[in-house]
């Protein structure tokens, strides 16, 4: 359903990174920060929110840093790579954190694993992505 | 590779829309975000970039609207219809402009074609989500 | 220090709305937004958590109405007169439902009493431009 | 008109972090962050666009990577050190980039002029805040 490779194939210009790997690191970073929105609101609705405060938080971060990255990596024009990179690590970091706290509530809350999963293969995306970077 | 249906499916409490026009626009909205900002994008990578600055506009307007709406659509807890409704009501008011400015480039340009198409499918699955609203 | 006001002074074309207006709802909103934010994570660090969870929620959705709205009327190229009524709108929308719900634990919480004049802000200035929009 | 101090002064718990260079950095964020939404839209209506789309795509991502921050920076709960570092070290390299690429337009272009201020208060801002982190 998503258009991600067609959008970049279809780009005038060249591409200064790996298209593959491009193309999955913004459909990871996309699924991501679905599933951490979606996580945050599931906890809400926990009876024991209280203990799920944390796990709110760095799905609300690691949201936000998310859709940032999906959108800078997908824009071409005048590239700037210290930024990429900077951002990207960014985005990995979030990932791991989030993809911890989640985990940490995986065996209680089917959304936290599902979630964690999500951010586990974003972080992974991210350092593949980075690998090709430098 | 997205969990939008299994992050829905695993939201603790009741959720007071159909699920599947729920989970199938998130996905077209999520689509159509990551289209319109490549879009965007490749149009300023254009030699005759001085013609497109409508359709640059456009798509990055729909990328911010298709963005905050996912998100709201995202969350269940403590559901406001009033505000739903709207949102999805402008969400398909920006897709109408976008698919249409860029369906006017869709000869000329292969990402505007796409994008056009993204921005047609999201119109209706936002439609679809909202007759089941009222 | 926001310099929200020189910018539309020198953007190169004529703006189809009035500046002043337009610079106080920018102003209003992107306060909103930033007020909605840190009152969802306020009442997150809240002992009676339990108790704000619908206040969270209507927080993290008017910071993400909040944010689009800014973005689209600080853009003026190729004006969208309905995109911009209805996401204005959305946004009032918003805004009147956080304004209520943070006003209900205005007398617990200072934060949420702050949030709302915020959000009481917002809608007027929202409402004010909408009004010259007709 | 903003309340992001007295939001910071209501929050219910400690924060690990300078409230007033906290406070600085959100308020020259979210300043920047309006200034290139504003720039890159500016940019589009100038006659001479096609010599202004890097700026336009540096306007873009400077824009996202502050909103990103900001929000991360108005959160206290669960705070995390690692992201909230390598985030604002990303912002400080965005404001770099764009205050260095809006500075190369200054001559010829106020709103570049205006913006560029705005991403060096911003990236001194961060700069600052990152100096109290370590």
């Amino acid at each position: 359903m998503t258009t991600t490779m067609p959008m970049l194939e279809t780009y005038p210009r060249t591409i200064d990174l790996d298209r593959a790997k491009l193309a999955a690191a913004i459909e990871a970073i996309n699924a991501c920060a679905q599933a951490c929105t979606a996580c945050a609101d599931a906890c809400l609705s926990e009876e024991m929110v209280a203990e799920l405060t944390k796990c709110i938080r760095t799905n609300l971060d690691c949201a936000d840093v998310c859709a940032a990255t999906a959108r800078v990596l997908s824009r071409h024009t005048g590239y700037d790579a210290n930024l990429s990179r900077a951002l990207v690590e960014a985005c990995a970091t979030a990932c791991r954190s989030c993809g911890d706290e989640c985990a940490a509530h995986a065996q209680m809350h089917e959304h936290c694993r599902i979630c964690a999963d999500a951010c586990r293969a974003c972080e992974r995306a991210c350092r593949d992505l980075l690998a090709t970077m430098s």
